[in-house]
């Protein structure tokens, strides 16, 4: 972590580099230590390919709970010259973060996590085959030992994301799954597995290709509480998880930091 | 670039591979050709380092245009267990990306951006020492020679962003620079540069720390006219480009996909 204002910090060939880290001797690690930004629990690894994991923000895009998103034009190419919208929408529309602001008093908002918690492993766990039998499937405890059996330790600071098969269902009710009771139906994480991830493993997030982080028909949103209440984040609406290696992708979670946001949209990008 | 519905893949050791990729021949880069995702101009260097390049949503963020961003509470852990904004906002506030479309009509809107145009090397022109003594002042042709002669190159598809010191200046009047007669006063690209990147470069998009690519004093917009007119990207409001190596650093560019979006509010992290 480098802390401003302890150290001066000389440009020189293009990398800014301490001359007290330099001074001070210590070598690579003292040296790293005193770069500007924030440490990667890991370095990143490279094929060169990015995937997109975010839907277009629409209008029409379902929401959990209202308001639903609209827009306006406010500036035109005639006579203004130039196009330009207004937005209003809830923080919780389209493929988001939900941060731990947003079911826990006094818990972080997106402002409050740190860029490095946004630059993280992603893994997939696939339950579409159970997804396609029974809407309400959930990612369980023995959905993670399988997938660490067949694809080693979840990393450090990883983001599990859950791939049901769901995404492809946007723009049909199946989407959301809403019966003539006004009960979603579509997948989620239990609260034993997020119980499971809190307790062994050291994952920094969660994420679905669903409307929420529990599967629809909760009411006790075990899952939000638990992972939330652990001062983790989690990422909704996801896409492409399909089209990513179920190991060793990265994760950027664009996150725009809202000021007091309990989450809000989030461009996530994978690269592998 | 991937083309879904002409190969049939499998997932093996967590990698999506190609059947008919392995089966042809041709090698690895016949077999990258047929990964999911788009291929990077460049793999991505990592000493594992991020830095935030991003300016806090806030609702006193200044605009170049109205309206001002504003947000509302629209619920509260008490009674209804969760916490949730609702945002208002014209899509050119704070750290964001101007779109073709946002100056071109026909042009390129946000959602049409391939996401690998968003994961970019990033050079840092670093024209401070001037902007100190002239508040208009721009990166010049020469300024981009003289980086060059010093770093190399400009990279094929890079940011090419602006450091003029003016971030840290937010929060201040000095940040819009605005005078008695209403007229800004802040560094940005002048026409020449913006000619000579689209000429001689093939850079993919330019940035800067204040509220336009044009200084402020601009009536003709022409950096915006002749960039965005060139179907490439700008960003504005960036901050922390002082925290970067002058090249070698990656950028993404996490522009949430608005719908017919001219530009939009971004997340941007560079790593390096």
């Amino acid at each position: 972590m480098c802390l401003p204002g302890t150290m001066e910090t000389v440009r020189e060939n293009g990398a800014s580099v301490s001359r007290r880290g330099l001074l001070a001797g210590g070598g690579a690690a003292a040296l790293a230590a005193m770069l500007p930004g924030e440490a990667l629990a890991q370095k990143p690894k490279h094929r060169g390919r990015v995937v997109d994991l975010t839907h277009e923000f629409t209008t029409d895009f379902p929401v959990y709970t209202p308001p639903q998103a609209t827009r306006r034009t406010i500036a035109t190419y005639n006579p203004d010259g130039y196009h330009a919208q207004e937005w209003t929408f809830g923080e919780h529309t389209s493929t988001h973060m939900d941060a731990p602001g947003h079911f826990i008093e006094g818990g972080r908002f997106v402002t409050q996590l740190k860029p490095a918690e946004l630059v993280v492993p992603i893994v997939v766990v696939d339950i579409a085959a159970k997804a396609r039998k029974n809407a309400d499937a959930e990612v369980t405890p023995d959905d993670l030992k399988k997938w660490e059996r067949k694809h080693g330790k979840i990393p450090a600071g990883a983001l599990v994301a859950m791939y049901s098969g769901w995404a492809s269902k946007l723009g049909t009710p199946a989407f959301t799954g809403k019966d003539a009771a006004g009960v979603f139906h579509f997948p989620g994480f239990s609260a034993d597995a997020v119980d499971e991830l809190i307790k062994g493993r050291r994952a920094a997030a969660i994420g679905v290709d669903t409307l929420s982080l529990d599967n629809g028909p909760s009411t006790t949103f075990a899952a939000h509480v638990k992972w939330l209440g652990a001062d983790k984040y989690g990422v909704e609406c996801m896409k492409n998880l399909d089209k990513i290696p179920a190991t060793g992708a990265t994760a950027t979670v664009g996150v725009i930091p809202w000021q007091q946001g309990s989450g809000g949209p989030a461009r996530v990008l994978a690269t592998y």
